[in-house]
């Protein structure tokens, strides 16, 4: 790796054939020198998942061009770790992963493959950001999305991030011109209602469908889904202490003694 | 069920024969009516997981006496979704996860399943708890973690938990009588540091397995390390806000524009 240039560190939970992967490559790659490994078939939903029960395989890929591209058999998780022990041999300057396709806002921070990548890259001490676009579909419009991506790894790489923290940035499906800014978010306090889709088999036994609708009861105007119902990019710090300390003291109240 | 007692939903990532989710049913069965739920696979180490892309199944097991026991081929938070929205149709009154196999504690609540189902549990709004035990052996002494867990669930059953908060216990491998009582702690920040065992299979690919050193730097004594290290049962309160509320003034001061 060039000494003078920073390492980023790129990944994903849509697999290495996503374009929203390839769009964020090309939004970053003159910014350092760029190292891809990311799954190689889609993670999504995979959370902090890593592989403790398989063997990984980690292969390099020759057919997306300049920038060293390699696949991986793990978790979104698993390719940061492996980036880091057996590639790179060193912790990269930015660690970011995306463009997702679709929302990893409020709660969906926490079934993300696409934020927990970034979370693991928080918790090596990378400076570290997720990105998603509100479309799910595979033609999905990257072009305002990848100004957004650009513009965050540049700040990152100038400003650095406060430590124990990595961004979750979420980006409306909107042209750039119709973007109305960023904005620096609280995770909105909204969760999915769960509705499975019950089905019979050919051999008549039951399966389910893991579907749902989402809602959002928290209507405060400093939450990512308002922002982008607004029209604004949402910036939301994400911490991996996950220490609920207001609740240290009410408990510390109760008999929890032997 | 029962509309008098309590329903408890049972679950845990090692699996549905695994001794210490047998030994959890075994400390609550007789504060409520029992349900459980659990993966028909090991699950360790699948963090917040959800199955999106691959069918889920859900059956009744009739081995394991007078109790509904369930099996699913999902993940431990797949287990909750289906409990609550296939077989209870309302909110258990408590969730809890475990007893884990191997401890949870500080960094550990990220990548375990058994902490994601008990934090699923909170999110449905379900007064929830995770339990382990730092011992990895399949035939582990649980007598001393019986003691802990039933007496949480019961704490748990009396006086609730603050919102938005689940809790993260684990126990150390003593004889209950060399326990020296319960702490309410905060997560500690220690971290693995990766060391993969690189292989080379029959065929001359290589092959990697996922291993690593757990190195905590955080000497407080108000940590779940301390507590564990001097013979407390560690409780952590845990939130599923992942918002980092301390940056944002930070990054407000930033140029986060377009």
């Amino acid at each position: 790796m060039n000494k003078e240039r920073p390492v980023i560190l790129v990944t994903n939970d849509d697999g290495i054939t996503a374009p929203g992967l390839h769009a964020l490559v090309d939004a970053v790659k003159d910014l350092g020198q760029v190292l891809v490994v990311a799954p190689d078939s889609p993670q999504s939903g995979m959370g902090h998942a890593i592989t403790l029960n398989h063997l990984l395989r980690l292969d390099k890929v020759d057919v997306y061009g300049e920038h060293d591209w390699y696949q991986c058999s793990g978790t979104p998780v698993d390719c940061v770790k492996l980036a880091i022990d057996k590639l790179l041999h060193r912790k990269p300057d930015l660690c970011i992963s995306g463009i997702n396709h679709g929302s990893n806002s409020s709660i969906n921070v926490i079934y993300s493959g696409t934020m927990s990548a970034a979370m693991e890259g928080a918790i090596e001490g990378i400076p570290s950001a997720g990105f998603s676009l509100l479309n799910h579909s595979l033609d999905a419009d990257f072009s305002g999305a990848k100004v957004v991506a650009r513009k965050v790894a540049m700040n990152i790489l100038e400003y650095g991030l406060p430590s124990g923290c990595l961004l979750n940035v979420n980006i409306p499906d909107l042209p750039i011109a119709q973007l109305k800014g960023m904005k620096i978010c609280r995770q909105a306090m909204a969760k999915w209602k769960e509705e499975f889709d019950e089905r019979v088999d050919p051999m008549r036994r039951k399966y389910y469908w893991l579907t749902g609708k989402f809602i959002n009861n928290d209507k405060g105007e400093d939450t990512d889904e308002w922002a982008l119902g607004n029209g604004f990019v949402s910036v939301v710090p994400v911490q991996f202490d996950f220490t609920a300390h207001h609740a240290i003291p009410y408990l510390n109240e109760q008999r929890y003694e032997l």
